[in-house]
Protein backbone atom coordinates (compact mmCIF):
# COMPACT_ATOMS: atom_id res chain seq x y z
CA UNK A 1 0.00 0.00 0.00
CA UNK A 2 2.96 2.43 0.76
CA UNK A 3 4.84 1.85 -2.73
CA UNK A 4 3.35 4.01 -5.48
CA UNK A 5 4.67 2.32 -8.93
CA UNK A 6 5.22 4.14 -11.93
CA UNK A 7 2.36 4.29 -15.14
CA UNK A 8 5.22 2.20 -16.66
CA UNK A 9 5.65 -0.15 -13.74
CA UNK A 10 1.34 -0.75 -13.28
CA UNK A 11 1.19 -1.28 -16.89
CA UNK A 12 4.05 -4.33 -17.11
CA UNK A 13 2.14 -5.64 -14.01
CA UNK A 14 -1.31 -5.61 -15.50
CA UNK A 15 0.24 -6.94 -18.77
CA UNK A 16 1.65 -10.13 -16.63
CA UNK A 17 -1.44 -10.37 -15.10
CA UNK A 18 -3.27 -10.30 -18.49
CA UNK A 19 -0.91 -13.00 -19.62
CA UNK A 20 -1.08 -15.21 -16.20
CA UNK A 21 -4.71 -15.05 -16.87
CA UNK A 22 -4.40 -16.10 -20.19
CA UNK A 23 -2.41 -19.38 -19.71
CA UNK A 24 -4.32 -20.13 -16.89
CA UNK A 25 -7.52 -20.44 -19.22
CA UNK A 26 -5.51 -22.19 -21.92
CA UNK A 27 -3.88 -24.68 -19.83
CA UNK A 28 -7.33 -25.63 -18.22
CA UNK A 29 -8.62 -26.20 -22.15
CA UNK A 30 -5.39 -28.04 -22.77
CA UNK A 31 -5.55 -30.20 -20.09
CA UNK A 32 -9.44 -31.03 -20.22
CA UNK A 33 -8.45 -31.27 -23.89
CA UNK A 34 -5.27 -33.66 -23.63
CA UNK A 35 -4.59 -34.47 -20.05
CA UNK A 36 -1.81 -32.21 -17.48
CA UNK A 37 1.11 -32.85 -20.52
CA UNK A 38 -0.53 -31.18 -22.72
CA UNK A 39 2.33 -29.66 -24.88
CA UNK A 40 3.88 -26.24 -23.65
CA UNK A 41 3.44 -25.03 -27.10
CA UNK A 42 -0.04 -26.06 -27.50
CA UNK A 43 -0.95 -24.14 -24.36
CA UNK A 44 1.36 -21.42 -25.06
CA UNK A 45 -0.58 -20.94 -28.62
CA UNK A 46 -4.31 -20.95 -27.01
CA UNK A 47 -3.05 -17.98 -24.74
CA UNK A 48 -1.48 -16.32 -27.30
CA UNK A 49 1.64 -15.56 -26.22
CA UNK A 50 5.15 -17.15 -26.66
CA UNK A 51 6.63 -20.40 -25.02
CA UNK A 52 9.12 -17.93 -22.99
CA UNK A 53 6.26 -16.17 -21.19
CA UNK A 54 4.81 -19.83 -20.42
CA UNK A 55 8.39 -21.30 -18.64
CA UNK A 56 8.86 -17.83 -17.19
CA UNK A 57 5.62 -17.82 -14.67
CA UNK A 58 5.23 -21.50 -14.50
CA UNK A 59 9.41 -23.00 -14.41
CA UNK A 60 7.86 -26.27 -13.78
CA UNK A 61 4.71 -28.20 -15.27
CA UNK A 62 3.68 -28.80 -11.74
CA UNK A 63 3.39 -25.27 -10.82
CA UNK A 64 0.89 -24.83 -13.98
CA UNK A 65 -1.21 -27.75 -12.47
CA UNK A 66 -1.20 -26.29 -8.98
CA UNK A 67 -1.95 -22.90 -10.26
CA UNK A 68 -5.19 -24.10 -12.74
CA UNK A 69 -6.55 -25.96 -9.81
CA UNK A 70 -6.13 -23.40 -7.02
CA UNK A 71 -8.21 -20.46 -9.63
CA UNK A 72 -10.72 -23.82 -9.75
CA UNK A 73 -10.98 -24.37 -5.66
CA UNK A 74 -11.67 -20.87 -5.83
CA UNK A 75 -14.20 -20.61 -8.64
CA UNK A 76 -16.22 -23.83 -7.15
CA UNK A 77 -16.30 -21.95 -3.68
CA UNK A 78 -16.77 -18.69 -5.35
CA UNK A 79 -20.07 -20.26 -6.92
CA UNK A 80 -21.40 -20.17 -3.57
CA UNK A 81 -22.38 -16.64 -2.95
CA UNK A 82 -24.54 -16.76 -6.23
CA UNK A 83 -26.11 -19.59 -5.40
CA UNK A 84 -27.08 -18.47 -1.86
CA UNK A 85 -28.51 -15.48 -3.43
CA UNK A 86 -30.79 -17.11 -6.03
CA UNK A 87 -32.14 -20.48 -4.06
CA UNK A 88 -33.54 -21.20 -1.06
CA UNK A 89 -30.76 -22.56 1.41
CA UNK A 90 -31.22 -26.44 0.45
CA UNK A 91 -31.56 -25.61 -3.22
CA UNK A 92 -28.75 -23.61 -2.96
CA UNK A 93 -26.82 -26.75 -0.78
CA UNK A 94 -27.76 -29.36 -3.22
CA UNK A 95 -27.35 -27.14 -6.56
CA UNK A 96 -23.56 -26.73 -5.13
CA UNK A 97 -22.69 -30.16 -4.54
CA UNK A 98 -23.42 -30.88 -7.52
CA UNK A 99 -21.14 -28.22 -8.52
CA UNK A 100 -18.62 -29.43 -6.64
CA UNK A 101 -18.96 -33.07 -8.15
CA UNK A 102 -18.80 -31.78 -11.38
CA UNK A 103 -15.50 -30.15 -10.40
CA UNK A 104 -14.17 -33.66 -9.05
CA UNK A 105 -15.19 -35.25 -11.77
CA UNK A 106 -13.85 -32.90 -14.78
CA UNK A 107 -10.55 -32.83 -12.42
CA UNK A 108 -9.03 -36.32 -13.96
CA UNK A 109 -7.17 -37.97 -10.95
CA UNK A 110 -7.30 -35.01 -8.30
CA UNK A 111 -9.79 -36.68 -5.96
CA UNK A 112 -7.30 -39.73 -6.50
CA UNK A 113 -4.17 -37.39 -5.80
CA UNK A 114 -6.45 -35.75 -2.79
CA UNK A 115 -7.23 -39.21 -1.00
CA UNK A 116 -3.66 -40.33 -1.07
CA UNK A 117 -2.31 -36.57 0.20
CA UNK A 118 0.50 -36.37 -2.89
CA UNK A 119 3.00 -34.37 -1.35
CA UNK A 120 3.71 -31.98 -4.53
CA UNK A 121 -0.03 -30.86 -4.49
CA UNK A 122 0.03 -30.48 -0.51
CA UNK A 123 -0.57 -26.81 -0.74
CA UNK A 124 -3.24 -27.81 -3.03
CA UNK A 125 -4.76 -30.01 -0.54
CA UNK A 126 -4.55 -27.18 2.21
CA UNK A 127 -6.51 -24.44 -0.13
CA UNK A 128 -9.07 -27.08 -0.97
CA UNK A 129 -10.09 -27.65 2.52
CA UNK A 130 -9.44 -24.11 3.41
CA UNK A 131 -11.67 -22.55 0.97
CA UNK A 132 -14.17 -25.59 0.26
CA UNK A 133 -14.27 -26.28 3.86
CA UNK A 134 -16.52 -22.97 4.94
CA UNK A 135 -18.19 -22.54 2.19
CA UNK A 136 -19.70 -26.06 2.41
CA UNK A 137 -20.48 -25.36 6.48
CA UNK A 138 -22.42 -22.13 5.77
CA UNK A 139 -24.32 -23.49 2.99
CA UNK A 140 -25.64 -26.50 5.77
CA UNK A 141 -25.74 -24.41 8.54
CA UNK A 142 -28.22 -21.82 6.32
CA UNK A 143 -30.36 -24.98 5.65
CA UNK A 144 -30.23 -26.19 8.64
CA UNK A 145 -31.20 -23.46 10.26
CA UNK A 146 -34.01 -22.93 7.82
CA UNK A 147 -34.89 -26.42 8.89
CA UNK A 148 -34.29 -28.06 5.36
CA UNK A 149 -31.94 -30.41 6.56
CA UNK A 150 -30.55 -32.34 9.55
CA UNK A 151 -28.31 -30.33 11.62
CA UNK A 152 -25.77 -33.59 12.35
CA UNK A 153 -23.56 -33.07 9.29
CA UNK A 154 -19.82 -32.34 9.51
CA UNK A 155 -19.01 -30.10 6.63
CA UNK A 156 -15.49 -31.58 6.09
CA UNK A 157 -16.75 -35.07 5.84
CA UNK A 158 -19.71 -34.45 3.77
CA UNK A 159 -16.59 -32.92 1.19
CA UNK A 160 -14.63 -36.14 2.05
CA UNK A 161 -17.52 -38.90 1.24
CA UNK A 162 -18.09 -36.90 -2.47
CA UNK A 163 -14.85 -36.94 -2.76
CA UNK A 164 -14.45 -40.48 -2.42
CA UNK A 165 -17.89 -41.29 -4.30
CA UNK A 166 -15.80 -39.42 -7.35
CA UNK A 167 -13.03 -41.57 -7.36
CA UNK A 168 -13.52 -43.98 -10.72
CA UNK A 169 -15.37 -47.16 -10.14
CA UNK A 170 -14.82 -50.23 -12.57
CA UNK A 171 -17.98 -51.34 -14.04
CA UNK A 172 -20.44 -48.25 -13.40
CA UNK A 173 -21.91 -45.90 -15.53
CA UNK A 174 -20.85 -42.62 -16.28
CA UNK A 175 -23.36 -40.77 -13.83
CA UNK A 176 -22.75 -43.06 -10.99
CA UNK A 177 -20.99 -40.32 -9.04
CA UNK A 178 -23.85 -37.92 -9.75
CA UNK A 179 -26.55 -40.38 -8.98
CA UNK A 180 -24.48 -41.54 -5.71
CA UNK A 181 -23.87 -37.42 -4.56
CA UNK A 182 -27.78 -37.15 -5.31
CA UNK A 183 -28.84 -40.19 -2.75
CA UNK A 184 -26.70 -38.47 -0.28
CA UNK A 185 -28.31 -34.89 -0.52
CA UNK A 186 -31.39 -36.70 -0.47
CA UNK A 187 -29.78 -38.31 2.83
CA UNK A 188 -29.44 -34.63 4.11
CA UNK A 189 -33.22 -33.43 4.03
CA UNK A 190 -34.38 -36.46 6.41
CA UNK A 191 -33.41 -37.03 9.74
CA UNK A 192 -32.30 -40.90 10.52
CA UNK A 193 -33.98 -43.42 12.71
CA UNK A 194 -32.17 -44.34 14.64
CA UNK A 195 -30.05 -40.88 14.47
CA UNK A 196 -26.00 -41.16 12.94
CA UNK A 197 -23.31 -41.27 16.09
CA UNK A 198 -22.38 -37.76 17.20
CA UNK A 199 -19.69 -35.85 16.03
CA UNK A 200 -20.07 -32.43 15.98
CA UNK A 201 -23.17 -30.53 17.89
CA UNK A 202 -22.99 -27.33 15.94
CA UNK A 203 -26.75 -26.81 18.06
CA UNK A 204 -27.96 -27.55 21.46
CA UNK B 1 -24.24 -88.78 -5.88
CA UNK B 2 -23.12 -92.61 -7.22
CA UNK B 3 -19.99 -93.15 -5.28
CA UNK B 4 -20.84 -93.81 -1.90
CA UNK B 5 -17.60 -93.54 0.20
CA UNK B 6 -16.28 -96.11 2.86
CA UNK B 7 -17.18 -95.01 6.89
CA UNK B 8 -13.19 -94.76 7.10
CA UNK B 9 -13.05 -92.31 4.11
CA UNK B 10 -16.43 -90.62 4.83
CA UNK B 11 -14.56 -89.63 8.56
CA UNK B 12 -11.17 -88.55 7.00
CA UNK B 13 -13.40 -86.21 5.25
CA UNK B 14 -15.32 -85.66 8.01
CA UNK B 15 -11.56 -84.66 9.86
CA UNK B 16 -10.62 -82.96 6.77
CA UNK B 17 -13.52 -80.31 6.90
CA UNK B 18 -13.24 -79.65 10.68
CA UNK B 19 -9.23 -78.95 10.26
CA UNK B 20 -10.34 -76.61 7.14
CA UNK B 21 -12.78 -74.70 9.33
CA UNK B 22 -11.06 -74.54 12.61
CA UNK B 23 -7.96 -73.01 10.41
CA UNK B 24 -10.45 -70.45 8.58
CA UNK B 25 -11.56 -69.44 12.21
CA UNK B 26 -7.98 -69.38 13.45
CA UNK B 27 -6.51 -67.38 10.51
CA UNK B 28 -9.55 -64.48 10.78
CA UNK B 29 -8.75 -64.36 14.23
CA UNK B 30 -4.95 -64.20 14.02
CA UNK B 31 -5.82 -61.73 11.29
CA UNK B 32 -7.46 -59.31 12.71
CA UNK B 33 -5.07 -59.44 16.15
CA UNK B 34 -1.23 -58.90 13.73
CA UNK B 35 -2.87 -58.52 9.75
CA UNK B 36 -2.73 -60.94 6.83
CA UNK B 37 1.11 -61.46 7.50
CA UNK B 38 0.06 -63.52 10.90
CA UNK B 39 2.62 -66.24 11.52
CA UNK B 40 1.65 -69.70 10.56
CA UNK B 41 2.54 -71.26 13.80
CA UNK B 42 -0.14 -68.86 15.53
CA UNK B 43 -2.46 -69.86 13.24
CA UNK B 44 -1.83 -73.34 13.26
CA UNK B 45 -2.22 -73.52 17.22
CA UNK B 46 -4.80 -71.40 17.21
CA UNK B 47 -6.80 -74.16 15.11
CA UNK B 48 -4.92 -76.97 17.57
CA UNK B 49 -3.66 -78.48 14.07
CA UNK B 50 0.24 -78.93 13.05
CA UNK B 51 1.33 -76.36 10.69
CA UNK B 52 1.95 -78.72 8.60
CA UNK B 53 -2.24 -79.42 8.08
CA UNK B 54 -2.05 -75.83 7.64
CA UNK B 55 -0.10 -75.76 4.60
CA UNK B 56 -1.31 -78.93 2.80
CA UNK B 57 -4.72 -77.28 3.00
CA UNK B 58 -3.37 -73.78 2.33
CA UNK B 59 0.03 -73.81 0.52
CA UNK B 60 0.30 -70.11 0.08
CA UNK B 61 -1.06 -67.50 2.18
CA UNK B 62 -2.87 -65.98 -0.34
CA UNK B 63 -4.80 -68.80 -0.99
CA UNK B 64 -5.19 -68.55 3.08
CA UNK B 65 -6.51 -64.92 2.90
CA UNK B 66 -8.51 -65.45 0.18
CA UNK B 67 -10.57 -68.56 1.74
CA UNK B 68 -10.94 -66.37 4.80
CA UNK B 69 -12.75 -63.39 2.77
CA UNK B 70 -14.79 -65.67 0.62
CA UNK B 71 -16.19 -67.31 3.90
CA UNK B 72 -16.93 -64.01 5.12
CA UNK B 73 -18.48 -62.45 2.01
CA UNK B 74 -20.42 -66.13 2.43
CA UNK B 75 -21.22 -65.13 5.55
CA UNK B 76 -22.46 -61.17 4.67
CA UNK B 77 -24.57 -62.53 2.00
CA UNK B 78 -26.00 -65.14 4.17
CA UNK B 79 -26.99 -62.53 7.11
CA UNK B 80 -29.60 -61.67 5.07
CA UNK B 81 -31.86 -63.68 5.53
CA UNK B 82 -32.15 -63.99 9.21
CA UNK B 83 -32.60 -59.82 8.66
CA UNK B 84 -35.47 -60.40 5.56
CA UNK B 85 -37.22 -62.73 7.66
CA UNK B 86 -36.83 -60.61 11.45
CA UNK B 87 -37.49 -56.73 10.28
CA UNK B 88 -39.15 -54.97 7.71
CA UNK B 89 -37.72 -54.65 4.42
CA UNK B 90 -36.71 -51.35 4.96
CA UNK B 91 -35.67 -51.80 8.31
CA UNK B 92 -34.05 -54.71 6.92
CA UNK B 93 -31.97 -53.11 3.93
CA UNK B 94 -31.05 -50.85 6.35
CA UNK B 95 -29.18 -53.38 8.93
CA UNK B 96 -28.06 -55.77 6.07
CA UNK B 97 -25.88 -52.10 4.42
CA UNK B 98 -24.74 -51.83 8.15
CA UNK B 99 -23.43 -55.42 8.32
CA UNK B 100 -21.56 -54.34 5.43
CA UNK B 101 -20.17 -51.85 6.09
CA UNK B 102 -18.37 -53.54 9.32
CA UNK B 103 -17.79 -56.24 7.23
CA UNK B 104 -15.54 -53.73 4.66
CA UNK B 105 -14.30 -51.66 7.18
CA UNK B 106 -12.67 -54.56 9.26
CA UNK B 107 -10.94 -55.91 6.01
CA UNK B 108 -7.77 -53.96 6.23
CA UNK B 109 -7.29 -53.00 2.51
CA UNK B 110 -10.41 -55.24 0.97
CA UNK B 111 -11.93 -52.12 0.14
CA UNK B 112 -8.90 -50.58 -1.73
CA UNK B 113 -8.17 -54.25 -3.60
CA UNK B 114 -11.61 -54.04 -5.03
CA UNK B 115 -11.86 -50.74 -6.05
CA UNK B 116 -7.74 -51.82 -7.93
CA UNK B 117 -8.73 -54.89 -9.29
CA UNK B 118 -5.69 -56.39 -7.78
CA UNK B 119 -4.86 -59.48 -9.87
CA UNK B 120 -4.64 -62.17 -6.75
CA UNK B 121 -8.14 -61.23 -5.78
CA UNK B 122 -9.82 -61.45 -8.89
CA UNK B 123 -11.62 -64.78 -8.34
CA UNK B 124 -12.88 -62.99 -4.86
CA UNK B 125 -14.46 -60.24 -6.40
CA UNK B 126 -16.17 -62.26 -8.80
CA UNK B 127 -17.87 -64.15 -5.70
CA UNK B 128 -18.05 -60.40 -3.69
CA UNK B 129 -20.32 -59.47 -6.57
CA UNK B 130 -21.64 -62.33 -7.56
CA UNK B 131 -22.69 -63.11 -3.90
CA UNK B 132 -23.41 -59.41 -2.26
CA UNK B 133 -24.68 -58.19 -5.92
CA UNK B 134 -28.31 -60.15 -5.62
CA UNK B 135 -28.26 -60.36 -2.07
CA UNK B 136 -28.71 -56.71 -2.06
CA UNK B 137 -30.62 -56.35 -5.24
CA UNK B 138 -33.82 -58.57 -3.86
CA UNK B 139 -33.65 -56.40 -0.47
CA UNK B 140 -33.66 -53.55 -2.68
CA UNK B 141 -36.53 -54.83 -4.04
CA UNK B 142 -38.54 -55.81 -0.99
CA UNK B 143 -37.98 -52.16 0.23
CA UNK B 144 -39.20 -50.89 -2.80
CA UNK B 145 -42.16 -53.01 -3.66
CA UNK B 146 -43.51 -52.38 -0.15
CA UNK B 147 -43.38 -48.46 -0.73
CA UNK B 148 -40.70 -47.83 1.59
CA UNK B 149 -37.42 -47.21 -1.05
CA UNK B 150 -37.31 -45.54 -4.45
CA UNK B 151 -37.08 -48.34 -7.03
CA UNK B 152 -34.03 -46.08 -8.99
CA UNK B 153 -31.46 -48.23 -6.85
CA UNK B 154 -28.97 -50.16 -8.85
CA UNK B 155 -27.55 -52.43 -6.51
CA UNK B 156 -24.21 -52.97 -7.72
CA UNK B 157 -24.15 -48.64 -7.73
CA UNK B 158 -24.91 -49.06 -4.41
CA UNK B 159 -22.22 -52.04 -3.03
CA UNK B 160 -19.73 -49.60 -5.21
CA UNK B 161 -21.01 -46.41 -3.25
CA UNK B 162 -20.54 -48.25 0.50
CA UNK B 163 -17.26 -49.64 -0.98
CA UNK B 164 -15.81 -46.27 -1.66
CA UNK B 165 -17.67 -44.70 1.31
CA UNK B 166 -15.56 -47.11 3.34
CA UNK B 167 -12.29 -46.30 1.98
CA UNK B 168 -9.59 -44.42 4.45
CA UNK B 169 -9.83 -40.61 4.49
CA UNK B 170 -7.12 -39.01 6.17
CA UNK B 171 -8.50 -36.23 9.24
CA UNK B 172 -11.72 -38.26 9.23
CA UNK B 173 -13.28 -39.50 12.48
CA UNK B 174 -13.62 -43.83 13.23
CA UNK B 175 -17.02 -43.24 12.57
CA UNK B 176 -17.09 -41.45 9.35
CA UNK B 177 -18.19 -44.41 6.98
CA UNK B 178 -20.87 -45.19 9.24
CA UNK B 179 -21.91 -42.08 9.31
CA UNK B 180 -22.02 -41.15 5.59
CA UNK B 181 -23.63 -44.84 4.74
CA UNK B 182 -26.30 -43.99 6.80
CA UNK B 183 -26.65 -40.94 4.80
CA UNK B 184 -26.86 -42.85 1.57
CA UNK B 185 -29.62 -45.09 3.58
CA UNK B 186 -31.51 -42.06 4.44
CA UNK B 187 -31.52 -40.79 0.56
CA UNK B 188 -32.96 -44.19 0.04
CA UNK B 189 -35.87 -43.65 1.98
CA UNK B 190 -36.84 -40.57 -0.11
CA UNK B 191 -37.43 -39.61 -4.22
CA UNK B 192 -35.00 -36.91 -5.24
CA UNK B 193 -36.26 -33.51 -6.68
CA UNK B 194 -35.64 -33.96 -9.62
CA UNK B 195 -35.25 -37.21 -9.75
CA UNK B 196 -31.68 -39.23 -10.34
CA UNK B 197 -30.65 -39.54 -14.07
CA UNK B 198 -32.22 -42.62 -15.05
CA UNK B 199 -30.33 -46.01 -15.11
CA UNK B 200 -31.82 -48.97 -14.82
CA UNK B 201 -35.59 -48.93 -14.78
CA UNK B 202 -36.84 -52.06 -12.73
CA UNK B 203 -40.64 -51.19 -12.77
CA UNK B 204 -42.78 -49.44 -15.18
Amino acid sequence: LSDTPSPSRRRKRADAQRNVDALLQAAKTAFAASGVDAPAREIADLAHVGVGTLYRHFPQRTDLVVAVLEREIDACADAATALAADREPAEALAAWLDRYTEFLKTKDGLATALQKGEPAFEGLAERFWQRLGPTLESLLNAAAESGEIRSDIDARELLSAVGSLCLPVPGTSADYSRRMVALLIDGLRHESTPPLPPRTSRRP
